[in-house]
């Protein structure tokens, strides 16, 4: 079944221990999309601004996104430069510019709009909440926030979990969110103020899924995917929203929700942010095969599995 | 087969969120031995002071330990004090009074000369080297170590590495003593320096085990081991030593060594330790049953196992 994702499109200009590239195709709305269409159907929801390109707009239709839905606004795309030299797990941003992301107000098509499968890339929770609410026959609505979001506009976070299933977050904004210092009690706070679910992403060492009791009609025993080790990352950026797009992929590709789709798309989700940094921006993203991410898959299950 | 652990014995004052006490058992060789106990017979060298009582070492023979190494010298025994009280992850020292434990010398009764299995807790790499240079017949070492000998005594430690087989160290000691930000990296770099095979101790996230190619004949692929989340932790104090005790404590109870062998020994560590922090001190795993480590076990196994 199909995914629509709303979120962010934009040129980041990155420096990493392993070079540095400027203006290149990035944003929320593009790492997930790019991951989940080896799974599914994916429809985006975006604006971008005059300097766009169709050949930007080729890279998402190469892999059979639905582009309808990326608005056209005067002015420039949204930019963001950031660097990894000291430290590949955090970026260190180096500048900001919103231009047309500034006043984005999502706008889905109606051919969109009985999609089944929605994901809330990391945008205002009020902008996130209204798409939610103008979508019909929604099944499954996936989520992402950020600590800015966590601290500036907790009132408008907390109306806006009450509409997600699927909260992916990482963390530091799990324990932000639900308080304290320890992870598992902080995601069953988490859990009481909306989702049924939440994935709390580990960078290096994986991710856990915590369910709340009873969702899904599946215990309330967490799942854990590790990640594999990789020895050469190149690029982070994007790796949470690739993760975010395997695991949503996966699940929609499904259809039916249960506790052993959760659980493989978790790995699916690990599998897609592994390839993600092996090269800069989207790069490996766009040239993957699904014969490829089965291998990896196989080789995340390898990693923890006895006999 | 047996396992000889040469390491300390302490008393041990701990103040975590949960409470404090004063004077505890402690001391690596103390979690170890209790942790691995449970999988086959286990020989302390060690040294304590004149207020070592028969109270404490019944602690250890309860559990089939053969104290007979464990050397009474005259002064006190080894103190430590410590809180976790900001962050349960990491504990801050309030004072550390070596006593007996500064002239130690590890004196190894003749019967325990041939004990098959080895593990050199955390003590002057030259000790841990004399001890396996003194021992006959022994199959497997394995060891640990920390920054304090990787910064402070680095030639020493070096030719300890080549006598040791599998080393149990952290996350932060893997890339002190390895060089470098990239964990994966770094394990590859420790494994040219001795050691087969490396388990990297991720805390909250679990361990790795890294294998030199052709290690124990067998490939060169890591694997990876989760940790449960646990909501409430007591006393994070001996976790890494318990985990240490499970993981080599099972591996000699095995005989023989192969990727299958190491792969489940490495979840045991994780039990043990999952275990070990969930009462103060030693307490938890004075009163543990080999069917609850063996229910833990399956739980930790669940946590990531696919269908």
């Amino acid at each position: 079944m199909s995914i629509l994702v709303v979120g962010s499109v934009a040129f980041d200009t990155i420096a990493t221990p392993s070079g540095r590239r400027d203006d290149i195709l990035g944003g929320a709305a593009t790492y997930f999309a790019l991951a989940a269409s080896y799974f599914t159907d994916v429809r985006v929801v975006a604006v971008v601004g005059e300097d766009f390109t169709a050949q930007h707009e080729e890279v998402l239709k190469k892999r059979g996104v639905d582009t309808r839905g990326i608005d056209r606004a005067q002015g420039k795309t949204f930019r963001w430069g950031g660097q990894y030299l000291d430290n590949l797990n955090e970026a260190k941003t180096d500048f900001t510019e919103l231009n047309v992301f500034e006043k984005f107000q999502p706008r889905i098509p109606h051919d969109f709009l009985d999609t089944p499968f929605l994901f809330l890339a990391n945008i205002h929770p009020t902008l996130q909440a209204a798409v939610r609410l103008e979508m019909h026959g929604v099944r499954l609505t996936g989520g992402d926030t950020m600590n800015y979001w966590i601290q500036g506009t907790p009132k408008e976070l907390a109306e806006t979990l009450k509409l997600v299933n699927l909260l992916l977050i990482n963390d530091t904004e799990t324990k932000m969110l639900g308080g304290g210092k320890n992870l598992p009690r902080a995601a069953r706070k988490v859990l009481t103020m909306g989702p049924q679910a939440v994935v709390v992403k580990h960078g290096e060492y994986g991710a856990t899924i915590f369910f709340r009791e009873g969702a899904f009609g599946i215990g309330a025993h967490p799942f854990r995917a590790p990640a594999l080790p990789i020895e050469e990352v190149k690029d982070p950026t994007g790796a949470g929203d690739s993760f975010a797009g395997g695991f949503m992929g996966y699940i929609a590709s499904q259809g039916e929700i249960n506790r052993e789709v959760l659980k493989r798309a978790l790995f699916y989700g690990g599998v897609l942010g592994s390839f993600a940094v092996e090269q800069f921006g989207t790069e490996r993203l766009q040239s993957l095969t699904r014969a490829e991410i089965d291998a990896r898959f196989q080789l995340f299950r390898e990693l923890t599995h006895l006999e």
